[in-house]
């Protein structure tokens, strides 16, 4: 099948002489144009690269030849390569009481600049639901009053399912998620998490924050792993406070924050930016 | 005995109505005017006001005065004051082998922007010998090979006693200290950390927060307690980094915030602008 | 008509020995309970405070009180006093085309966060009055064609008129106001920039900052006066950008700026904290 | 003459297809490793490529290979090659009479961290002679006082004829400079200007500042051409003030942006990473 329009090329894998010339070569042989190439070799040696192009070209036979050209030093099968057309992402959005987040993304996403079609919010609690219908959005309520954690996580996952999201974005939800749910899903759930990590890790940022005495708060937005706020980060972003804020005008403050970081990160993700390499994230 | 220009009384306690109005009163009756006033009463209650004034006044006095003076609810003998000339402070900086705080402090402390005077510089190395010895103040080596901890302290506070610093400053000074050092200068060391504190305390953070792939660092100027790492903030700030610094990029990246973050807390401090409250600093 | 509650007194006026004791003594005497007070004097001498305080009392004789009893040096007639309850303000919030701060605001009200309530939004374009209406508040499609600025104006003011708003937002409202429009609501119109003023000063600034080669970028809300882009400067903040960001790019990153910019803008002048002195806004 | 270490290839020209892989080609089939590569292709249609290598080549055949071997579609002549070893650069600092900027300049020299030879500091006043020779380089006093600009200028150039210098850094140097002047170094001289470019061009920003009421302030590293504080911009940085800052105080926390802007404006330079596009720095 012939494709035009614009592509992302991602590949990874151990660094050797001639990468760059061998892929960029496969890509002027097709006749496609480079708009944009970016590529990092890690201090362990590992070589990323995403590379933006546009053309007409078979998908199939583009592959194989970029699987069939690398140098002779490097292993073929070491070599990821994936090849996305440039489009929007599916996902679902997770929250619990918190609005601000949730906010953001129905109003970025009404005016189309979510770079993600927003299928449906899932709620432990119905109270963020008049602000999502609103928006014309199906909104779940999926109480996990009397269930326990698996059951509650199993309800969630049923009710996930007919839309096969490609993304889970945890909007402030504020339950931690089992390895079971999180493997559902792996390096495709994405969360706002209300300090700067590896600050506050756990419950009530703000107030550790006040606590400690801080004279900048944060954000952090993260892929999900299962080690709770331990996942590789994305973005951080952080804001002056001094004495006179106490941990609630810390939180209020916090949440401008929280909601921006949690966008451009979502940005990053959903444009195929972002490799991810044990714990860091690798941003092209 | 009389005094003139200008001056700060710092005053806290146990909040009550009237505070400001009968200490602006005292004041007021003793001809005093007041430049700069600013106070903050704290979640829990407590008062803490800062009045930088001008004019010609008898210090015990007018302290007296200050004392007697409270409103009828107030507890005199919660209440601290204290009266001090607006002047320069007398201190000595500690050094391991890192440059960039201590040349920083030298520039300011040469053309006279540090509001102390700089009584002597002392280091576990002598790698900084030549550095200090550029601007004419005195350098003590005390090795810490062949001693223990204990030893090496009471070497240290030895070669400090000719000088009786008001505060010592800790400019990358890369041992821990002991409760007994510390105790010697209760709420008068200042530290400079090379993180975002609480994030990576102990050793090596840059190392950590490469590993931990975050995507701000930062440095905190604090005040040292017995707890390492522990003491009031006083000043902190932070700077983007992203996937491709090294640990020791973020070293060098670093070294730039922590030179700024020391000079802009000794400035709070030299200028009695810093109350410790507890673990958490209010700055006024 | 005793009042309860929290209340704010601003006051400002030139300076003189005793002003603090003055006021705070009023207070005192009649048993009202300051829980916030912060001052200021320029360095022309001018004074300006502001007191948060709680208790019940008679509106007319504190105020009455507050302007016999200052110190024999003051004239009377030069001081200002405003005695406020701390209360919602009500708006009016213009806009034209983009969607960003009007969608900010939206969601904060629809919260309770915006420490105002907005009457109605008015614009020259219909395209935001879906977004409007999801919220429940008036929209009024008041076009410009065909008109001339004065008659779009007085047709502006018309529909604003049954609403007396105390405040007028121009949340993206691209058109220059008059000072005939601009004198219905003195030092009461909040406008956001889309620059760091006064860098960029006019149209289209994210092409200027382009083709300029800034590395940062940036947005301010002021206060509207009869000179463009020249009213005193609430807040600003900035973004850094690099050579990769196109004019449209910029203009992307800037409305997270823009939006959040004007909503701080917006939470100080609601809660009485700005005082303007000449072209310049105290925020206390 | 075969050289070996690390190399820097800077490249620009007009865009077309292949030019990435027909340049790592040649690198490759020379045996060449690089270890980074960046480029950029301008929204006009301009490719702008940084590759950093080693290995052990042949310099003339190396720039002829590139030369001839680019892809048909493009116009030899319109690309620019420059093959420089990755070296410190010898360079001559130009000041007025602030220390901050210089002194850093002198630590970061004194510890081999300016990526450059400071080969002799030029000044109009004498003022900071005792600063400069602490550090053992050499200080010309080059008075301005009964000279026209053209013959002051005269006696600098010749000054520092003798010292051949890569670069010329104007760390604070508080003249306007020839356009004959900079004839001398095009592209080649840099200058910190203590504002947030464009705003507050020419004299005593900090005041333009304060009178306008701005809520930050910045520092603009950039090169210099022709028109007055209009060259490529290279960095910049910020710092938030408020209202109580008067105009000196702005000018003293402005330093500290300043001279760290300065440094990590330099450190770009330095390392070949900053192409010049029109008025706009590209930095890679």
């Amino acid at each position: 099948m012939a494709v035009t329009d614009k592509h992302i090329l991602l590949m990874d894998g151990p660094d050797s002489k001639g990468l760059i010339y061998h892929v960029t070569g496969v890509l002027f042989r097709h006749n496609l144009n480079i708009i944009h190439n970016d590529e990092y070799v890690s201090p362990s040696g590992r070589f990323f690269m995403r590379t933006e192009f546009e053309g007409t070209f078979d998908n199939a036979a583009l592959l194989h030849e970029l699987q069939t050209t690398l140098p002779d030093s490097t292993s073929q099968s070491e070599i990821t390569f994936r090849l996305n057309p440039k489009r929007k992402k599916n996902i679902v959005v997770m929250v619990t009481k918190e609005h601000h987040c949730l906010g953001e993304l129905l109003i970025r996403y009404a005016f189309d600049e979510l770079d993600a079609d927003i299928l449906a919010v899932v709620s432990n609690y119905n109270l963020l639901q008049p602000l999502v219908s609103k928006f014309g959005i199906p909104f779940h309520y999926v109480s996990h009053e009397g269930k326990t954690r698996e059951e509650h996580e199993e309800a969630i996952l049923r009710t996930m399912a007919i839309y096969e999201p490609e993304y889970v974005v945890l909007a402030k939800y504020m339950r931690v998620l089992t390895a079971n749910f999180v493997n559902h899903f792996p390096n495709r759930i994405v969360n706002i998490h209300h300090s700067f990590l590896p600050a506050f890790i756990g419950a009530n940022p703000y107030r550790q924050a006040y606590e400690r005495g801080v004279k900048i708060i944060g954000a952090t937005a993260h892929f999900v792993n299962n080690d709770l706020d331990e996942g590789p980060i994305i973005a951080q972003n952080v804001k002056e406070v001094d004495h006179r804020h106490t941990a609630a005008d810390m939180a209020t403050e916090g949440k401008d924050v929280e909601k921006i970081v949690l966008s451009q990160a979502l940005k990053l993700v959903f444009n195929d930016r972002v490799f991810i390499s044990g714990n860091r994230a690798i941003v092209l």
